[in-house]
């Protein structure tokens, strides 16, 4: 059994093999190919944070894996950094724990910020003028870092409620080569963007289908838990083609288990798409909704083991 | 954060404290001052295995408990024994992880057997004059083997469905302080013995209601998911009072899950008898339902992670 630290994990991270690992996961998912557990939540008041236990498989392959992450929303007043965890890969033969990855959430962040990408890579309206994205914090932040791998474009517009955290996200020197303005009005969004990213921990509806021009993609990837949601449901409405990672979970909770008439509406899971991507028509709108399932947090964990593996190698 | 090995556990481990903080740990749970995840199941078919994974807290308390236990039922055939798994603690304030205890399954058998103890403990009819178990497997020997902290009976007659399996139980040095026979039929357990626990994954009922005497005590730990069942429904409705460790949980699986009126039934949870413990009338047939919750589980990773720290001070 091997335990890596973070700062190993960091440097055992290739972004585009990890996208690819992910896509085909996803692929196994819609196939039916995999065993995914019900997800485990906790929810603390005091201070409040959430955690969220994901477990899965694909089916006759090496390992399963089990995930906890957490977000503490208050630790950032102890100068500690919200989001926490690791992951777990056990053989699928014996029960034996091959691996901890001792990622403290970086990994969870990271698969969703990758979820985004492959999203934008297959569904945005390619070449893609001016990148929104809604959210300042960690997972916004991740999402548009991890969107230079799926699109030249480096035009953004960002919005966030706190007006000083858009600020220091603009600034930030990881960002040093997009070139980022600041919205004064959510509105400005869809007004100026053709790929918009939502990435808040709201619980009332940020965008409308009144907003939306034609050709226009967002990813929604907040709402992962019962109470939240970025999209109202008349944005749904608007879609001429919804993509979500699980129907099971986008059913149950996200932004799209707010709409009411559901089977009416032209969905399809993202495995399902990936497995014969189209090319989407220009004026189209189309909507993602993203809930994270434990396959990407598999696949995500296999690729990072691996590569932890072979640097190293001599290491007991 | 800190790392011990199942050697390292199995040298921290008391059972009379635990039992002591199991009991704890119960009444919070049927006090409602507990937070417990829905636990979350993998299945595998080839080779059959089993994973569970359970997840939960006491309200404004330090830690958060995650655990994993698997049992991958042809690991015997590689050497391997069945049972796995680990524990895992986290701050219930920030989610760090504080403690990983690699238990291999160790502590997860062992809550489950203290569980049996405590069952017995308070509801079985004192003093026990022959002490029935049905099985041989390790969840079999650990009930037995720690009943000797809650009873001074030694008597025991024991049945499985492996002949070869319950003579090596008999010959177990672990159990040389017991008088063990072996019975030939299964009816022969409720004919002679007045504790009867069931700890098999039969997936048939193995007692039926008018086998049982007045004065009889079943404790039936081995039914753990939807498949399993080792009470027949006849037994509940014989029984004077039913006991469960879950009542959410017992009603959804495990072996009162398959009666049909159990509104109707003298149904209590365990934590709720604990808090005012009644003794039990003599004549009375009582039967205790144990699915497992993760209460138990975070009540012993605290108990030993406590211990731990004190014996390895010094270490880092």
């Amino acid at each position: 059994m091997r335990i890596y630290t973070k700062n190993q994990i960091e440097k055992a991270i290739d972004i585009p093999l990890l996208i690819t690992e992910i896509e085909r996961g996803l692929i196994y998912y819609s196939k039916k190919q995999t065993m995914i557990a019900q997800s485990s939540f906790l929810r603390f008041e005091k201070p409040p944070g959430d955690v969220h236990i994901k477990s899965g498989a694909i089916l006759d392959d090496e390992f399963y894996v089990v995930k906890i992450a957490s977000g503490f929303y208050d630790n950032p007043k102890l100068a500690l950094p919200s989001s926490n965890g690791l992951m777990l890969l056990f053989s699928q033969k014996t029960g034996e724990l091959k691996a901890i990855l001792l990622d403290e959430g970086l990994l969870t962040d990271l698969r969703t910020a990758l979820a985004g990408a492959i999203a934008a890579k297959y569904l945005a309206n390619h070449p893609i003028k001016k990148i929104g994205i809604i959210g300042t914090g960690t997972q916004a932040r991740e999402q548009l870092f991890n969107l230079q791998f799926v699109t030249a474009c480096r035009e953004v517009l960002i919005w966030g409620r706190n007006p000083a955290k858009a600020k220091a996200f603009s600034q930030d020197l990881r960002f040093s080569s997009f070139k980022i303005s600041l919205a004064k009005e959510i509105e400005e969004i869809p007004q100026n963007c053709d790929l918009i990213v939502t990435a808040t921990s709201s619980k009332n509806p940020l965008l409308f289908g009144d907003q939306l021009r034609p050709g226009t993609h967002i990813t929604a990837v907040g709402a992962d838990d019962y109470e939240k949601q970025e999209l109202d449901s008349s944005v749904f409405d608007k879609a001429d083609l919804i993509i979500v990672d699980s129907l099971s979970q986008c059913s149950q909770y996200g932004d799209l288990a707010h709409v009411k008439d559901i089977q009416n509406k032209p969905i399809m899971e993202l495995g399902a798409f990936l497995e014969k991507p189209k090319i989407r028509h220009k004026h189209l709108i189309t909507v993602v909704d993203l809930t994270g399932i434990a396959i990407e947090d598999l696949q995500v964990a296999k690729a990072v083991f691996s590569s932890l593996k072979s640097i190293y190698k001599g290491d007991k």
